[in-house]
């Protein structure tokens, strides 16, 4: 008979399938097993469509009773659109509930739980449960810090630059890494770029995947406002806003026009020109925005880098040497003086797309003091 | 029943115990099978002792007769020490021979497959080729273009860095990854640092295993002779050598006094008081070292990778960040100006040494023109 840790599996499978399309929920996978056999299986697909355990309770009808319920997440307690989760599982005669990772917000997190216990269910937590934290870091960190998942990409040779001295950066990676980008930027909430990267590429930011794919927010860092007004961002057919960070500095004649041209202008706090992270990430965080993908520059990664609102970084490494640096690295400045101080990545993975190697990782957060 | 991959790769299993000792043979490993049943296995331990073929057949005995042999490399047709592998194989009366890479020597190579043919027995060749080619790479350059197999080891963090802006660079990678460092130095013949490194670290470049080891033999490039002559690496008790490559511009009374404190001094052809690393490849190959690892520093590593004297790269990339560049990469200067001119490396493998991460693979020749 396949293991608890195999029927997880496939709920997270289940799960995968709203992945970023949840907001403001998370993506939650449930699968009901009877005998070894999956007789139910559900997924929340978005907000206002019932959570994942109803579908798979719906679907195994009667055979629900006296069978297991896996479930990546602790079922709600709280009457949200559908009612607790929690009741229904109750209600459907489940006689074991298997857990991937309990409620992040600490003011829920367990009452599910203690709800199914109550009502004489057996419940077992925490399987497969780094890999169901994982599915939720966006929702994990939004819902308990109020700011985004912020996820590093950027992509290198294996000598360590992002672009040659002459500044040829097309390109680094590959097309399979290249392909595996946009199904990235498909999932998450919104993308962020520095105004040097707009200036140097002019890039679309959308989402190009042979299937289409869902265009994520665009954010641009552009403490001065230097962005041209004809901007290809600016210009696109897309579901997507641009939101553009400015700070004060910006001449407000440019931040009429732009958004009178239909673009969000919003101005951040900063310092000698420059946008706040911190407080761009709080807004973003207020605006529902839980996951976001910083795709460069260097100056902003570093900045990004140093104020500590990095959470994931995902790197492409490319098979290919320079021989030498050509200035343009992931981070640009010249880093910590100690190697004592550098930051750390944890639970790296690495994965081969072709000859490119991905290596991604969470940073480990700075230890206090 | 295994399948004839299976057997030979436990053909090159025995071939790797006698890897980096058979100088100037290369390292082969054999295995006699007969009914599905090893009876015979043999490896080369070093050069003067017989070839794996050899005591492969001295272990089966009459059991080799119509039994199938593996052979990670093309029987020899020679006569050597031993007379000719080929000779021995048809005598013993085998009836099939799997044969994964050919000898390639060009001189000899196909000659030992012929005879084994010639006396009816079924040959098969280009069995898990790859990897028994990559076993004898260093023997392979070696014969065919009188230099040394050069691989070039270095490790950095994820930010390409391999110090920080002030210098600390012990350690980037962890516990691990040195130790198999030491792996890697007690199986080459000889090490290789650029005066720099010298004057930096002072390292001794010994093989420090739990077991012992061998030490490779250690070679400076110093083309101005600057290395202190209470250098750690002259003061060794070790078995192998310290050979200082320099050039005319050394000062005569100081190769002197290095010389009658035991060193070598090698005046090579060169350029501003640089070593030619070409003339110093041609020289070390003469002297019969097959394999050399590059162990920095980075000015070294770039002149060896432009004059294409680089034939694998062998990088430990740790999970740090730095957060910029703190001027110390795998290679000093600029690099090339376009991607296009950007050195590929080819059959890439990917390592987990815990957290870090070893990426090798072999430098693709630059293409003519």
């Amino acid at each position: 008979m396949p293991s608890t840790e195999s029927f997880m599996r496939l709920a997270l499978d289940l799960a995968r399938r709203g992945e970023g399309r949840t907001r403001p929920n998370p993506a939650v996978g449930a699968l009901i097993v009877r005998d070894g056999q999956v007789v139910g299986e559900g997924f929340h697909p978005q907000a206002g469509q019932p959570h994942a355990e109803i579908f798979a309770l719906r679907q195994a009808g009667d055979l629900a009773r006296g069978a297991d319920l896996y479930v990546t997440l602790e079922p709600c307690s709280h009457h949200g659109r559908t009612g607790p989760c929690a009741a229904a599982v109750i209600a459907g005669g489940l006689a074991r509930v298997f857990v991937g990772t309990r409620d992040p917000n600490p003011l829920v997190s367990g009452r599910g739980i203690e709800m199914l216990r109550s009502a004489g269910i057996e419940v077992t937590t925490g399987i497969l449960e780094s890999e169901c934290r994982r599915l939720i870091a966006p929702f994990a960190k939004h819902v308990t810090s109020g700011r985004p998942y912020l996820i590093l990409k950027s992509a290198m040779t294996l000598d360590g630059n992002t672009a040659t001295r002459s500044g040829d950066s097309q390109w680094i990676s590959n097309e399979q890494s290249r392909l595996f980008v946009h199904r990235l930027r498909d999932r998450v909430d919104a993308i962020m770029v520095g105004i040097g990267t707009v200036l140097r590429d002019d890039p679309r930011l959308t989402t190009r995947l042979p299937e289409g794919g869902r265009d994520p927010l665009r954010v641009v860092v552009d403490g001065r406002l230097r962005i041209p007004e004809d901007a290809a961002m600016l210009r696109l057919e897309s579901a997507a806003a641009t939101l553009i960070a400015t700070t004060a500095e910006a001449p407000a004649e440019k931040v009429a026009r732009l958004r009178a041209g239909g673009a969000d202008v919003l101005v951040v706090p900063g310092k000698d020109g420059r946008v706040g992270l911190a407080e761009l990430m709080r807004e973003l965080g207020a605006r529902g925005i839980q996951s976001l993908l910083l795709e460069g520059g260097a100056t902003l990664n570093a900045a990004a880098l140093e104020a500590g609102l990095v959470d994931r970084v995902m790197l492409f490494v490319a098979p290919k040497l320079l021989g030498g640096f050509g200035g343009k690295g992931i981070f640009a400045g010249a880093g910590v003086e100690r190697l004592a101080e550098a930051r750390l990545l944890e639970d790296l993975r690495v994965t081969r797309f072709g000859d490119d190697i991905l290596v991604e990782g969470e940073v480990r957060p700075c230890s206090p003091g």
